[in-house]
C-alpha cells in the first residue's frame, strides 16, 4: 500500500490543523459578522456545466471522475465521453450553480459564504497545491456600486483579524483594460492575447512584456502605443490621456479613495492599471489583495454579471472575493506562536483504576485543561520528561490530589 | 447548464449551515477537550491503496478518478486500468495511511478526530448520501481497554453536548461471534456468510434470519443451532451457555458494566449478540449507538488491529468511533428551534450615503448583531414588512440614531 498521499496534495497534521481551524474560525465569523450567510455545494460538478464555465485554463485542470455501470460500459463501446463528474475547480461557478437552482428561497441581495475544498491537477511545484481549501463572500442580484466596498471592507476586516496589516489593495476594471486596448488599436478578439501578456508585468518587466507582445501576433502600432504607455508612470492621469472620460475609470478612482478612507492607514489601495486576473469570467471590477514583501496576492475577485444568466437565463449582478486560504496559512505558520494551543493535562492511571472513576476526574479536569489520560509507566521519571518534551504543561496522578506543572 | 446537484448529492442553504457549523463545533469542542487532536487528509488516495482495503461493500461504490495526460493515452490503448485515484469512502483507510506515513511525528497513543467528506456512488434512496460528512476518533497505537472506553464515554458526551439523550450503546465482539459459529459448527470460511445474515435480525426478524440462512448453502445442523440460540433470551447467559468461559465474553460484560456506570441512567449499555458491522477489517470489540424511536444508527465504530500493519508491516492496534454526522443533522432540523441564529439587523442607507461612514456604522452595529446593509426603498412601509417576513429582528436607518424592532 502506498504511505504518502497522492501527489500535490497534503495530510495535515496536528498543530497545523489546530491553526487552520482558528483561521477558517476567525474568518468565518467575520463574514457572518457582517450578515454573510454560510452555505455548501458539492464537490463534484456536472461535466457539462465545468466544460462550459468560462473557467480559462483550470478547465484543462479538472479531475474527471469515471461513469459507473452500464453508462461507462457503453461509453467505452461508443467512444463518448468517459466521465460524467468532475471535482470543482473553484467555488465561484458552484456558487453560480446554486443561486440558479434555489433562488426562490434566498434573501436579495444574497450575501453568500463558502469555504470548501476545490481541486486542480496542476503540474506539481512548489506552493501549488492540487486540493486547497478557498474561502469566498459573493453578493449576487446587485450591481449597486456598495457590493464591492462592502466585500473589500469585510475582506480587510478578516485579513486585520488573523492580524496582517500594511496589506495592499489592487483595483482594476475589465472595462477599462478593454476601452485602453481599444484605444490603442487592439481589435476585440485580440484583447485575450495581449491581456495574457501584460498580467505577467510584475513577473518579467516591461521587456519582457514587450517581447512577449511582440512574439503574439498583435498588430506593431497596438504593441508599441501599449509598451509606450507602460513606461509611463502609474497613475489615473496616464490612464485618463488615453481613455479620457470614460465613467467607469471616474468610478475605479471613486473606488480606491473610499478603500483608503476605509484603511485609515492600516492598509491602502491603488488603482493597478496592470491588474488582469486570469478567468474569462469578469465583467467589471477586478480586485487583488498583496501582502509587503510577498509576490503573488492573498485575495481575489471581482465582478462577474454574466455566469450566473448562463445557469437561468436571466442577467443577475454577481461580484466576489476569495481569500487564498492556503497562502494564508502558510504565511501564519511561519510566526513562531502559530502551533500555540490550550494548556494540555497528562492524567497518569495505574490499570486497576475503574473507567467510569477515571471518567470523572477527565470530566472535571476537562472544563480547564486539554486532558490526556495515559497509563502510569513504570519508570515514572522518565515518563515525565518524555511528557515535557511531547508539550505537556501539567501533570496530576489518578491517585493524588496534585496537579503539578511540566516544564 | 444543468441546475440541480448531481444525484445523491445535496446544496446547503444558510438555515442549515448553521445548524451545520454549530453541530461541527460543539463535537469538535468536545473531542479536543477530551485530548484528540485534528488531522486532515486528502478526498482522494491511490486507487491501489482503496482496492486493497478491506472495505467490503464499499469498494464496488468508490468514485474512480480518471488517469490523466500520457498516462489516460496509454492506459486507453493498453486496456490498463483507466483511474489511479478514487474518492474515499470513509475516513478510516485515510487515517491508517496518514498514521503509517506521519508516525514519527505523532504522540504515542495518537488520539485524533477527523471530520471530512466522504464518497460513495450508492443506488439513490431515501437518507443515503452519495456525499456525507463523518466525525471519526480514533486511538491508534495501544490495545488497552481504556481505549474503547474512552472512544465511548467522549462520542456520548458529544452526543449529550448536542441533546440527546435516552440512547442505547450496543456493544458486541468479532471474537465471540467467530466463537459463537465456531461452536455451531460453522466452518471459519462460512463465518462471513453466517454474519451477513445474522447482522439482519432486527431488519427482517428471527423467521427472516432463518430463510435467509437456509438459502446461504450452510450446514443445516449449525444453522438449526444458531436460530435455536437465537430463540433464546438475549443476555449474557445465554452466550455463555455456548462459548463457556472466553476471556473475550467477560471483557465484553466488563466493558458493559463500566459503559452503563459512565451513562449513569442518562444513556445504556447493552450487549447485542447480533451486532456484526459490515466493514470486512473489524478485529475485536465493535459498537453501535442507536436512539430510542429510530431504526438503525447515528454512530458506530470498533476495533481494527489489522489495518495499519497492512501500511507498515508492524501491527498497530486501532479502535475508532465515527458519529453519522448526517443522521444528527437531519434528526436535530426536526427540532423547532434548529435554524435560531444571532439577532439580526438591517441596516438601510440612501444611495448619497458614503461608504466609509456607513460602514463605521456597520462595524459599531456588528458588535451586537449580524448586520445587513441594504439600500433604503421608496416605499419605506413595505419593505420594513418584507424585512419582518425575512427575519430580520431589528432595523436603522443610517441617517437616523434610533434602532427599532421589528414583528
Amino acid at each position: 500500500m502506498k504511505m504518502t498521499p497522492p501527489k500535490g496534495m497534503n495530510d495535515i497534521l496536528p498543530d497545523e490543523m489546530r491553526l487552520r481551524d482558528r483561521v477558517q474560525g476567525t474568518i468565518l465569523e467575520t463574514y457572518r459578522r457582517y450578515g454573510f450567510v454560510r452555505i455548501d455545494t458539492p464537490a463534484l460538478e456536472d461535466s457539462e456545466n465545468l466544460t462550459r464555465s468560462e473557467g480559462g485554463d483550470n478547465l484543462g485542470l479538472v479531475y474527471q471522475v469515471l461513469k459507473r455501470g452500464d453508462k461507462l460500459q457503453s461509453a467505452l463501446e461508443s467512444g463518448e465521453q468517459l466521465w460524467d463528474l468532475g471535482l470543482r475547480y473553484d467555488l465561484t461557478l458552484p456558487l453560480a450553480r446554486f443561486y440558479a437552482c434555489n433562488r426562490a428561497k434566498l434573501p436579495e441581495p444574497f450575501k453568500s459564504i463558502q469555504m470548501g475544498r476545490a481541486y486542480r491537477a496542476e503540474r506539481p511545484q512548489k506552493g501549488r497545491l492540487r486540493e486547497f481549501i478557498q474561502c469566498d463572500i459573493d453578493i449576487l442580484g446587485t450591481d449597486s456600486p456598495m457590493a464591492e466596498r462592502e466585500l473589500i471592507a469585510v475582506t480587510a476586516e478578516a485579513l486585520l483579524a488573523l492580524g496582517f496589516e500594511g496589506f495592499t489593495l489592487h483595483v482594476n476594471d475589465r472595462r477599462v483594460l478593454r476601452a485602453l486596448l481599444d484605444a490603442f488599436g487592439f481589435a476585440r478578439e485580440d484583447h485575450a492575447s495581449a491581456l495574457i501578456a501584460l498580467d505577467k508585468l510584475d513577473k518579467i518587466g516591461l521587456s519582457g512584456v514587450a517581447e512577449e507582445l511582440s512574439g503574439r501576433d498583435l498588430p506593431g502600432d497596438a504593441v508599441d502605443s501599449l509598451v509606450a504607455f507602460l513606461g509611463q508612470p502609474e497613475g489615473p492621469e496616464a490612464l485618463r490621456s488615453v481613455v479620457g472620460g470614460l465613467p467607469e475609470l471616474f468610478a475605479l478612482e471613486n473606488l480606491v479613495a473610499d478603500a483608503n478612507a476605509l484603511g485609515r492607514g492600516a492598509w491602502t489601495a491603488v488603482l493597478d492599471r496592470t491588474l488582469v486576473r486570469g478567468q474569462g469570467y469578469y465583467t467589471g471590477t477586478i480586485f487583488e489583495i498583496s501582502l509587503p514583501g510577498y509576490p503573488g496576492s492573498v485575495a481575489g475577485g471581482g465582478r462577474y454579471d454574466g455566469m450566473i444568466g448562463k445557469f437561468t437565463g436571466q442577467p443577475t449582478p454577481a461580484v466576489g472575493f476569495s481569500i487564498g486560504f492556503e497562502r494564508i496559512v502558510s504565511l501564519l505558520m511561519e510566526r513562531p506562536d502559530a502551533a500555540d494551543g490550550p494548556k494540555r493535562l497528562a492524567l497518569l492511571y495505574g490499570q486497576e483504576t475503574p473507567f467510569p472513576a477515571l471518567f470523572e476526574q477527565i470530566r472535571a479536569l476537562a472544563e480547564t485543561y486539554v486532558v490526556d489520560a495515559l497509563p502510569l509507566q513504570d519508570n515514572v521519571g522518565k515518563q515525565l520528561k518524555r511528557l515535557s518534551k511531547a508539550g505537556y504543561q501539567a501533570v496530576k496522578r489518578a491517585d493524588e490530589a496534585d496537579i503539578r506543572p511540566l516544564w
